[in-house]
């Protein structure tokens, strides 16, 4: 039996019905916030994603040749391709530039819990603009979204890239050893950078140093043990989150992002319940359009991990039910068959959603299938109430029923 | 500059949110005919679009191996997903199944108007069934939709395939070279077909007679020149559609659909605004389930072509206009900057879409900002109106002003 390829998900309509409804939750916090949506390709040129991600992202991508030999990838992530597309057609735009996407990424890595080869990303850029303000609407957005979606336990964490970097070049580590060391203390793996570090003259106290730098987690106090443009940033950041009514911020200066072009304020948001993959959201301030052929643009953006938000919902018990139609109709003979697809078709035509039997089946069959279906109602057709002009429609949670003049009907689902 | 891969487009907001809306329009319809959701992953084997359209669907597939050595394709077309999908875990659900679906497809073929190597259908399928009632209920969806977008000029034009291979069949053509007459009538090539029939031995009379019936359109009498199976079956087929509300069908027995899998009703709707390529939807009965090794399942369904629909209401004049926010609020002086803060958040809150200066900037540039994406008001934060706990509200398309109390801001947009 042909399967859908490995790493890959079919979703079947309850499945599908879950998940448009929280993309609507998140579609409608961006448009509060005054984003608007873009989309792009699912393949772009490989080069853009190796400009951003640096030649490591080869290994993950799928990558292909079309048949004019371009060398093509599907998409890993969306941040990329929307500044591309900033770049090409939106560059004078009224700044900010503030957008959103939603849809498929593609990565080629092992498919564990939580993780697939094809994932969803949904996620926002506000391009254009380097204020603690612009940093504070991203993280805001961010906050907004999570909570909308309903999810009960996540934590928020928000560093500053420049803190890490200013400590390193201190330390003597210089411009182009900082992307290797900035990974190593990403992931957390102390026994790999300090070699690294102590290879490239750094003091075995300065390299203390940096790592409990990266250790230093708490709340907003965390700001006064640090100084300088990131403090202040910061600092402006954080009033501006207050006013929003965005609490229970943790700074974190180990938030480091793995990824060379941020540029300032970092965050992530996690959810402890997915254990070691807890996170659902990351972003920051970067500037990545000069890499494309632009003008260099400040901009700030995160992503939510629309897959794994869903896996949060699940593990704390969310529940969203998959409705049927609001009418069944169902024909109680071959006689009234047409008068069935007349009616079924007119309350159609007055916006409620109606189903009819399509496969010639007795009427106990039929009501079989609404049950199964979860129609909400079922609306019978018989002869001797047609030549009245009237139906009965069944509540199916109720199983009360009622006769309903034909002229009516309509009018009963307006609610 | 780097640019999108040729064929390929982005959706920037405005595009974006016309896309959006006329797809509204498309799942409105759909769930008010009682389908649901289904989605699908972008690749899927090769083998299962060679199995459903032949090997020569190779010439247009963006083929590609993964780093495991798969032969993976980017999907073509949706049926057949959607059918294994069907296959791998919906076949013990009550029949019909009624689905819907929406997506990217992709085809290496020459870019041209209204033609994208990555484009978009919007397709049904109604899976269990082969009942002349579920043909109609196709059909009926389909007129639906189209209507329902609000397309003005269109023609339906309802076939059944079963003709024009009895046809064949009574002309000597063996079953095994069906397909490939079949593929030249389809488009009208009767200079290569005429020599092929020939070739097979088919009897001059005979290919005048084919030739005949493939250009045989007019309305339902065209039923009259016709019998057998075909005929019973597209009468039932009309009389249902008749009761649905749905009218002006021609019947047109050269339509034909290139496609082996296809075992009755066939129909195609076209936008003559849209010259040589002028079809938009097209479907009909087939079986496919069998072909990924499932049992024979009997099926009818379509896809619209979502790009071309919208060329054609472009083409015709729709408009579609970009709202803005509800609100732009706009500190008048960095001291209330804060205050600006707190009041866009509560808007938000408050299920109001609302906007907020992000860069420091005076309050001329922020009003022009504001003007220029169409926020629907302004509200203007002032020290003074701050003590008295008040805001003016600016209407941006009259330029009337009104002062509020904080109060009952929220309230004014609850309409």
């Amino acid at each position: 039996m042909m399967k859908c390829p490995r790493g890959t998900r079919d979703f079947l309509p309850a499945d599908m019905e879950r998940r448009r409804t929280y993309e609507s939750v998140l579609r409608d916090a961006a448009h509060r916030f005054g984003f608007k949506e873009i989309q792009t390709p699912i393949f772009e040129d490989a080069d853009l994603f190796i400009l951003r991600s640096g030649p490591n992202i080869m290994k993950e991508l799928y990558a292909f040749k079309d048949k004019g030999d371009r060398d093509l990838a599907l998409r890993p992530e969306m941040t990329a391709p929307v500044i591309r597309a900033f770049v090409n057609g939106m560059s004078n735009e009224p700044r900010p530039v503030k957008v959103f996407y939603f849809g498929q990424c593609f990565r080629y890595e092992r498919p564990q819990s939580g993780r697939y080869r094809e994932f969803f990303q949904f996620g926002a850029e506000i391009i254009g603009s380097d204020t603690p303000e612009s940093d504070a609407e991203a993280v805001a957005l961010a906050v907004h979204m999570v909570k909308a979606l309903g999810l009960k336990d996540y934590r928020v964490r928000i560093g500053h890239i420049g803190v890490l970097r200013q400590k390193l070049a201190d330390a003597g580590v210089p411009g182009d050893r900082t992307a290797e060391v900035l990974q190593k203390l990403d992931k957390k793996l102390y026994d790999e950078a300090g070699p690294l570090l102590r290879g490239i003259g750094v003091s075995d106290e300065d390299v203390q140093g940096i790592f409990a730098l990266t250790e230093t987690v708490g709340g907003l106090d965390v700001l006064d043990k640090i100084s300088g443009e990131a403090r202040e940033s910061l600092k402006s950041m954080t009033n501006a989150l207050i006013a929003m009514g965005v609490k229970d911020l943790e700074v974190d200066l180990g938030v480091i992002r793995g990824l060379d072009y941020y540029t300032g304020m970092v965050f992530e948001i996690e959810a402890p319940i997915l254990g070691a993959e807890k996170q659902i959201c990351g972003g920051g301030a970067y500037s990545l359009s000069e890499l494309f052929g632009g003008e260099k643009v400040p901009s700030t953006g995160f992503a939510v991990g629309f897959d794994r938000a869903l896996l949060v919902l699940e593990k704390e018990g969310a529940i969203c039910s998959v409705p049927g139609v609001d009418a069944y109709v169902v024909p109680v003979s071959d006689a009234v068959r047409t008068d069935a697809l007349k009616i079924v078709s007119q309350l159609r035509m007055a916006g409620v959603s109606a189903d009819v039997d399509l496969m010639d089946r007795k009427m106990s069959k039929a009501m079989k299938y609404a049950a199964s279906s979860n129609a909400r109602t079922v609306v019978i057709v018989g002869p001797r109430e047609m030549k009245e002009g009237t139906v009965t429609v069944r509540d199916m949670s109720t199983g009360s029923q009622e006769k309903i003049p034909l002229l009516e009907l309509a009018g009963r689902y307006a609610d």
